[in-house]
């Protein structure tokens, strides 16, 4: 995907944002924003963004491997020993370069005190959610990554469901559709998956475990999948066997919660808002206590990222935005429902991404 | 396994540790320690230990959880808004805590500005590895964790060896094995499941990519496992067909290096000393610059742990260490070979974890 990422326009904008910050330069640790601003995906690196340059220090490790990666948006520079040694020679070559930011969500107390070991030479502001408030604005080839892991996931739930029964762990359930992920080449897996059956499925934690999937079971089934970095989150809940009254009476709670939340989704809209709309609706009908977590967050290079449909999430929706949308009803030692899709929200309105059915399906 | 997990034990230790550092109390941030104190596996908690008490603060999505993970070793705070709210309140009612360390690899400057916000009343201490020191040394429950995972590895990778064939990609390999390892009960995969093939298999850093497996490969093969929280490591080499007169030098190079490396181990050896094994070895047969990596790290709740056996590694190996021995050689655009063992180093002498056979293997 390298050729047609907007490197350049992700740096100018950048660039914009330090100048209104008051500093000459920021130093980049967290690797989500490296990779966002360079397309390095390797585990050990730094970059410094001025007005004039992007470089990229990593170990030698990297060298085949960033050099695919990285080309003409930033340059990089291969240390043998510590990619702090190498900052420290760059910036002493440097004029120019005297109040650097670096971003406090993404640096250790321990990497703190190397800014601080350095004396005065350069004053160091700790700056927050630079990069990711770009990030909260999807292009087009982040947003075609991430229509190809909704697609992967899809299709690979499509299948486990077909292989789902009586008997399993939901260890197993996980084997079989972490399985098909791969299959349909996903990366990885960007968090732990979630196969809760029974009364498991009411815990907000869960992951999967050796309890045996049951007659009767709702099974709660939160998974990711990730192309070229990019991450889908998708949940859906079936019932094994035919769904008693209460099963339905739950389930058409949380799907309805679903689908109006979607659809209300609008640029410009306040994360407590669109919260606010599954939250009103699930309390309006009894179940306000059950549903004890936030609407959803953003997803992209990170599987949480901003920006977050909460209570307490007071920043508007920017276009370009894509977030999970996923209400849920948990009820102790019976079970939970939660329905997750993922959403782009444009200056056109919502367009959910995920196809996969919302119907409540009965696994023979 | 909560019941006898020596948490007290640990807890003791841990305070010796701390009258030393001449502190009042530790903050726990970094969550492999707070699992090591406490047993809990949530991912959002902070752990007080001062002379007298162990007290966590989690937040509500965990209260179910934190009650069965957690017993008479350390109380627990459900917190409803955020846990440093709830740290605050526990020091004010609190007498005789007034110097605090941190854990200054495992808290990051945002947080770190939140011990600063509170003013002169309690002084904070940066302090490193307390805990990474005393988890260095496994008890008999953690080394029956790692046998666990060792053996569900070993199971897996015969399973998956089975099934290897000409026209699979990497990433459809790293599925079956990731699938049998489910099925052998691995709670999950440690690090991003490595398969790499042909020349792919001399990038130190490769993961499953779309590369076809194809005849005459050298197919290297590096995976994790997880029981009870703890990790193993494992990697083997493989050749697709009939192995080349320069694949069997290559691998018996790397095959003895294994071998004299983990015999060698002893307690109180130098990480360094133990590094020197495997590369005067491989140096000595011409080898040396295409070993571009350390020799082996421990293994524990965390992939990556103290001790480190490295060029640069001053520590002596304590009893009940248990590391990787991954000696590689790797020789750009041909290929690598990299065997991984985990092994346990007692006062008896090492123990190799690992039973998977060294020999080479030609998949049919």
């Amino acid at each position: 995907m390298a050729k047609a990422v907007p490197f350049f326009a992700r740096l100018s904008q950048l660039r914009d944002r330090l100048a209104r910050a008051d500093v000459d330069a920021l130093l980049v640790t967290g690797l989500a924003n490296v990779r966002y601003l360079t397309g390095f995906s390797g585990s050990n690196a730094l970059v410094l963004v001025t007005p004039r340059d992007c470089v990229l220090f990593t170990d030698f490790r990297y060298a085949t491997q960033v050099k695919q990666e990285v080309t003409a948006h930033a340059s990089v520079r291969i240390e043998m020993q510590n990619l702090w040694t190498g900052l420290w020679a760059w910036l002493a070559d440097t004029a120019g370069v005297e109040r650097i930011g670096f971003e406090s969500a993404h640096l250790l107390h321990r990497d703190f005190q190397r800014l601080l070991e350095q004396g005065t030479r350069w004053q160091w502001r700790p700056l927050l959610d630079e990069i990711e408030s770009l990030r909260e604005s999807k292009d087009a080839t982040e947003i075609a990554c991430i229509e190809r892991a909704v697609g992967m996931a899809e299709r690979a739930l499509a299948a486990t469901l077909q292989e789902l029964r009586v008997g399993l762990t939901e260890t197993a359930v996980a084997g079989i559709l972490e399985h098909h992920l791969r299959d349909q080449g996903s990366e990885g897996f960007p968090f732990a998956t979630i196969v809760a059956s029974g009364p498991r499925a009411a815990l907000p934690h869960a992951r999967a475990g050796d309890r045996l999937v049951t007659s009767g079971d709702l099974v709660l089934i939160d998974f990711g999948s990730v192309s070229d970095g990019y991450c889908s989150d998708i949940t859906r809940t079936v019932v094994i066997g035919r769904a008693s009254a209460r099963q339905k009476e739950v389930y058409e709670v949380v799907q309805r919660a679903n689908v109006k939340s979607s659809g209300a989704l609008r640029v410009g809209m306040v994360g407590k808002d669109a919260d606010a709309v599954a939250r009103e609706y699930i309390d309006g009908l009894g179940f306000g206590e059950a549903f004890g977590h936030s609407l959803g967050h953003g997803i992209g290079l990170e599987i949480h990222e901003a920006p977050r449909l909460a209570k307490s999430a007071d920043s508007p929706l920017p276009a370009g935005a894509v977030v999970t949308i996923e209400p849920g009803v948990y009820l102790a030692d019976w079970g939970g429902v939660r329905i997750e899709d993922d959403v782009l929200v444009t200056t056109a309105g919502p367009r959910v991404l995920t196809s996969f059915t919302r119907e409540l399906l009965e696994i023979a």
